[in-house]
């Protein structure tokens, strides 16, 4: 099946006009004709090819916060019909039989399929969401409710999973506990609504003072503490059940696991390209934990965008056309985002298409 | 009371007998006749001022790892009458109101206090097991069982506690669950007989070839990864539940993490002096976490001891009269132990005492 979208060509990262092929729909697929597309902070670094250990191949086409309409099904496909509106976050493929994805957490699958730059089933490339067109099984695809815009809805797929799923598979999810977000961006401000739809105490933690307002008034955050400011820090001591750290640069974990009462759990869901040191003695005199959290499989996928749907939780995002996609990658590169780009793809793509001399 | 010991004076860690007075027995207290005194690791440190950031009090009198009869009951006393074999570990004290103390946690109670070298309620120093008595409140003494032979049980209120509490809290402890056990220490080897108890698969981890064949022929253990051997790790990757840590020294864990499973746990419960780096990109990519435990609560005690009672385990022990202690303590430095010495005290107080010139 023909495609076109957006495509790196090297690890400048630009990406232009690209034409490209999907496979034929099969049995247990859909095809989804692309609306919204968000732009993940990931999406530059595997642009520009900056995560180490991973294989790159270009020409890449990336967007995994992909939603849009279903335009064709497979005869065994049950969940989706015509018409409806899908989404597919970070993964489009895993193994299906092993004890992670019997678990439901195909994301650990050793053979998981990401949305794009992976080798999927038939040996090809993947190719991810700022395109016209994606083809998927339907076990990798969830339905969007109705009542959620599309647009803030797409950055939840990676955005929201990434930090719903750890709050749920950790148990901070309780109402009245309090948590602490690390970083107000695409992850945080959307771990800051879950948690209060949770009925939670939510206490954001961040190295920016003008994110204060925003934390608070925004996003209904009940605290602020400034994590360069040790009085903040020592005044809430020992006072958290759980923190959602989504800062992906370097920084202290001590100050962090301090923040913990007894029994708490410190998640990392930011990857940094330095690796902290860990705080032993704290750990074992608070019987604390830090821990590891990636996405999540497909089950927690549709909890948490019902969860959404429910609690009228969407991303806050800046609409941009597909024009706009290198501007908008350079922005994010520098963090100039509140808090979360995404693609009016089906909107605009004939901007792009008019301009591809290809 | 007055009662008699071996004390450290300096930081020598070098011990000789010491008249002091422990305080009258309370309505909730019970006296603790000494039969038994288990040395654990910790004692050497303690003794010889080696842990960052404690206070230090001398004259000191190690031992927490108590083991004795019953000779005075308070009146409020209900779990022990006269003859009774009670148990004492690392603590003696707490608030008893604090959230940790009312969730069992009495070790994490920031007010705990600790069998020795600690300030008591009534602001006196806390003296421990290397004497003929002691004074307890009823709370911090566990019931021993009949059955136990009373010097290899001593060590388990210490080192058994410490690898029992985070094999349960962290739920290591299900039949069919293979469990890593790093070091075969005081700690670790307890941890095998533990495991093996509750019919999980157990590997050793170590960086002694020589304890292989201990592990797997004195212990029970399943098999041996000789932590050196980058084939042997190599062919156990992502093969464990969890792992029990019991290494003090510097050591990487970046092997460790990769041993476990998606969802496994890391528990270390040996401080090391400098901490290891945090292997984020693995704990992310595998949902995994490192925790730390501190050894344990009042009623997690009591199921321990209960626990080793059932299975008949106890601690492999050289027993050393009480003019062998400093003998004893320089051989712990050395790790020249297997697994653990226990004092004989009741037996052989009248070697110290009759050269007691003080």
């Amino acid at each position: 099946m023909p495609a076109f979208g957006l495509a790196a060509r090297d690890s400048s990262g630009i990406v232009s006009p690209f034409h490209f092929s999907r496979r034929a729909n099969g049995d247990h697929d859909i095809t989804i004709n692309i609306l919204y597309c968000g732009i993940c902070h990931g999406d530059v670094h595997y642009l520009r090819n900056e995560m180490q250990g991973r294989n790159f191949v270009y020409p890449m086409v990336a967007g995994h916060e992909i939603v849009g309409k279903v335009i064709k099904v497979g005869r065994n496909v049950e969940k989706f019909k015509l018409g409806d509106i899908a989404g597919v976050g970070p993964i489009c493929g895993s193994c299906q039989s092993c004890s992670s994805c019997n678990r439901g957490w195909e994301v650990y699958c050793p053979k998981r399929i990401a949305t794009y730059n992976s080798i999927d089933r038939d040996g090809s490339v993947t190719y991810g969401g700022y395109s016209d067109k994606t083809v998927v099984d339907e076990h990798f695809a969830v339905k969007m409710p109705n009542s959620l815009p599309l647009d803030g809805a797409a950055p939840l797929l990676c955005a929201g999973l990434t930090v719903y799923s750890p709050m749920k598979y950790y148990g901070l999810c309780e109402a009245g506990q309090h948590l602490g977000v690390v970083g107000l961006g695409g992850l945080g401000h959307v771990a800051v609504k879950f948690a209060k739809a949770m009925n939670m105490k939510v206490t954001v933690i961040s190295t920016s003072p003008g994110k204060k307002k925003e934390a608070l008034e925004s996003h209904g955050a009940d605290a602020f503490i400034l994590s360069t400011d040790q009085q903040q820090l020592q005044v809430a001591k020992d006072s958290m059940d759980g923190i959602i750290d989504t800062v992906a640069g370097p920084h202290s974990l001590d100050p962090l696991v301090d923040l913990l009462k007894t029994g708490g759990k410190l998640v990392m869901v930011g990857a940094s390209p330095k690796n902290p040191e860990l705080p032993t003695m704290p750990l074992m005199m608070g019987r604390k934990m830090i821990a590891g959290s990636a996405a999540g499989g497909m089950k927690e996928s549709q909890e948490m965008i019902d969860f959404a749907a429910k609690h009228n939780i969407t991303a806050d995002i800046e609409v941009v056309s597909m024009d706009e996609v290198n501007t908008a990658l350079e922005r994010v590169a520098k963090n100039d985002v509140k808090y979360r780009f995404v693609i009016d793809v089906a909107n605009t793509l004939h901007k792009v298409s008019q301009s591809d001399n290809e």
